[in-house]
């Protein structure tokens, strides 16, 4: 393994982060919070550290698959520790491992909270939690990429290992331009819902960390009551049609600019995506009807609800562990699914849940007529076997992993509800659960344990299993030496 | 698809199982019940059926893959049906949808119940309850082999369908051989636990059904406190050890009684099944030990509730849903691996689970290393790569069907615990859940609906998911004309 390169790569980053950090000092300023040290000081860190092991670039900067993993790995880690103590030094948040579990949730946008009372902190921290979503929706490494010129084609192990999906398809024939096209749409949308929610009456402040929760389908408030605060059928609409965008894969959005309409029209992942979530709509508006008697009502709830589960954003309007149990299962499965590969959605992705389904209508016609050549096919066209079995092999690491971390929070002796969707919602970037963990809930009543389990759990879904699984494997490090 | 072949095969089976209802009738008449009509009437219509479909054989005897799997899928829907009767002419279970549950439940050796008294019930028709286990356990098809000498080599199709696992290893080089010798096998154990039972001054009756029970890892009782009304260290013991032989391939004794020791040493699978039960024995020994107080009744209780549902029976002598959350999440997950194949145990099994692992194991050194040449290997040897990718798709589908079912049983606005254990109880063959489906619980409470995707389940699980699924597949009955 190339460390020499390891240490360079995750030493820009970190010098990047430094710099993403001055604007909550600007704010904290800004709103005289007499806090500045505790955006200082990890600033001063990151630059040290950075300019330590980046000053000077390694000779040789090859890079295998292993390496960028571990580059991956190591910087989400990194920044969730470091973007961790502004809540530590400021002592809004005094456990350490309080502060890493808000972190790591913040930057992979699951959104899932130890703070018992949100209203109460101050402004600058709370812009610095929302903007580790914004941060971490788009991916850290693509980001950094935007704005540093990297020239090496190696850096696209990096690329694959932080972009969801199974497939990662480039837009452009070069990666600096791509990100730069996709950073562009990203914070074009983020203005136009920043527009919106001004709009219609909400404070410049709120509309923008709630713009940045949006955009990485985070779903940080700043509110107890998160969305429903406002209490505003305008703004529930504005903050759901948003989710929705923000969970569909920015390639369309790329295909739409350059009209490219038939290519769209052909894409299964966007149909499967918005046909869910139709249906799910109508479902559960129907059978929470009882609850809020109108039509109208039943429906701008469930809309809300099943946008912000799917997109993983984790927002809410309405306290869904009291909806009757067809409800909450229709929403823990959308859990799992979550958005489009190459959104800022966590999740499995629809793309691989699309795969899975096909591969299973396959495995039972195969059982019939085993001698029959069939394939599984999307976008009209046949998807590659080594695809499919990747995707199936995805599939078993990921319940695996999410088996052994249930197993570890059940030591925190919580009912059933909580101890299985709390894993469930922090493995796929969600936000909320049921019961305990449910959207009047929060994550404060675990123990420490259970938080950097969660905390790793977090990561390993939103960096997609394997560059945490590697970084952990004893076997690779034997290997490199 | 050979439709006066697969009804020919039916009507034999039908035969047969009229003969087993033979034994239930005697004991009736023996204890005087004055229910040989609820025997008489359901031997009646099975024979008149069988004769009338399989009187004369057809001339084209050829039988493909899914006509082998629709003959294992209709015949174990329409025994549940038939098996059903005695239970509805007695009036002991006045629904006819319970009927098909509480025979289902039975034959697929799940032992989940309807009746919420059990000891009420006449003996006779506690016998047959137990006696499907047995019957079912092995496989009605196999059972129906065994007696009728079936020369024709294609049969074995339907034994592929019936018999669990990944691979249908012959152990002779006949067929028939293979089953008489495994039949002996069986029976042989569950006489050798009838009489350490009676040994342990369980009554005679008492210590058949329980062995019948115990056999076909079932786990119907015929006592509201299943074996812990014996209240004794003894039988505990006994039904925890033949459980847990229950739970291993047959192939094996096979093995024994030949003397290759050395095959069974390069097991693979026993070694994990074993591995597995006693490492979460001594987990869940030390963290009941608060509620038992000494080791030795911690240990009881454990061993015992360990090997109930890891080899899928559901017996226990305890009411697991008062112990703490790790033991409860462990058994949960005992429940998905189940026994091993070749075994009577439901669930995925343990070869399944043992791939499966591997093959996650392969899909994370393949991801830090692209280009390596890697395979997934049991017992010494490479398994092919057909195998791993069957046994994966098969999780997936297994996984959909069970996420489909739990949509289903939500409907019943059940507790989470419940609407989710119960479906992973019964998908697996177990017996209890979790919370309202607990060991001191039962289904009673659930609506017909419920029952019936439930009992669909059991079968489902039983027959490990293909038969049932082209059996209701359009695509297939679509191709066959």
């Amino acid at each position: 393994m190339n460390f020499r390169m390891i240490a360079y790569s995750v030493g820009r980053i970190l010098t990047v982060i430094a710099a993403t950090m001055l604007f909550p000092l600007f704010i904290s300023i800004y709103y005289k919070e007499n806090i500045a040290s505790a955006y200082l000081i990890p600033i001063i860190i990151s630059v040290a550290i950075g300019a330590l092991v980046s000053i000077k670039a390694p000779k040789d900067k090859s890079l295998f698959v292993r390496d960028g993993m571990v580059i991956v790995a190591l910087s989400w880690i990194i920044i969730s520790v470091i973007g961790g103590l502004p809540f530590f030094i400021s002592r809004e948040i005094p456990s350490f491992v309080d502060c890493f579990f808000e972190t790591a949730s913040g930057f992979t946008t699951t959104g899932s909270t130890i703070l018992t009372d949100v209203e109460s902190m101050r402004r600058s921290i709370l812009f610095w939690r929302s903007f580790t979503h914004w941060l971490g929706g788009m991916g850290v490494l693509v980001f950094t990429m935007a704005i540093l010129s990297a020239k090496d084609t190696r850096t696209t192990y990096m690329m694959r290992a932080e972009m969801p999906g199974p497939v990662v398809g480039k837009i452009a024939s070069k990666w600096q331009f791509s990100i730069r096209i996709l950073y562009m749409i990203y914070i074009a949308l983020t203005a136009l819902e920043t527009i919106f929610l001004l709009l219609g009456g909400m404070p410049l402040f709120d509309s923008l960390v709630h713009a940045f929760g949006t955009a990485g389908t985070g779903g940080f408030g700043i509110k107890n009551l998160s969305i429903g605060y406002y209490n505003s059928a305008y703004i529930d609409y504005v903050v759901a049609i948003f989710m929705m965008l923000f969970g569909v894969n920015f390639n369309i959005y790329y295909l739409l600019l350059i009209r490219k309409f038939a290519q769209i029209r052909g894409n299964d992942e966007i149909k499967f995506y918005l046909g869910v979530i139709a249906a799910v709509t109508v479902i559960i508006t129907f059978n929470i009807m009882p609850i809020y008697h109108t039509f109208s009502n039943a429906f701008r709830y469930s809309f809300f609800q099943v946008s912000s589960i799917v997109t993983t954003t984790g927002y809410s309007t309405a306290d869904f562990v009291t909806w009757p149990m067809l409800s909450q299962i229709l929403l823990v499965l959308l859990m799992f699914m979550g958005g489009c590969a190459g959104s800022t959605g966590g999740g499995m992705k629809v793309i691989r849940v699309l795969i899975l389904m096909k591969a299973g209508i396959h495995a039972v016609k195969k059982a019939a007529s085993p001698r029959s050549v069939l394939s599984v096919k999307t976008d009209g066209k046949k998807v590659e076997e080594t695809i499919v079995r990747g995707v199936l092999a995805y599939f078993v690491v990921y319940m695996l992993f999410m088996a052994a971390s249930i197993l570890i929070i059940s030591l925190d002796n919580k009912d059933f509800a909580t101890t299985v969707t709390s894993v469930i919602s922090v493995m796929n970037n969600i936000g909320p659960g049921l019961s305990e963990v449910g959207p009047s809930g929060n994550y404060s009543g675990f123990s420490t344990l259970s938080k950097i389990v969660m905390s790793i759990d977090m990561l390993a879904g939103r960096l997609e299993l394997y560059p945490i699984l590697v970084l952990f494997s004893p076997h690779i490090w034997k290997r490199s030496k």
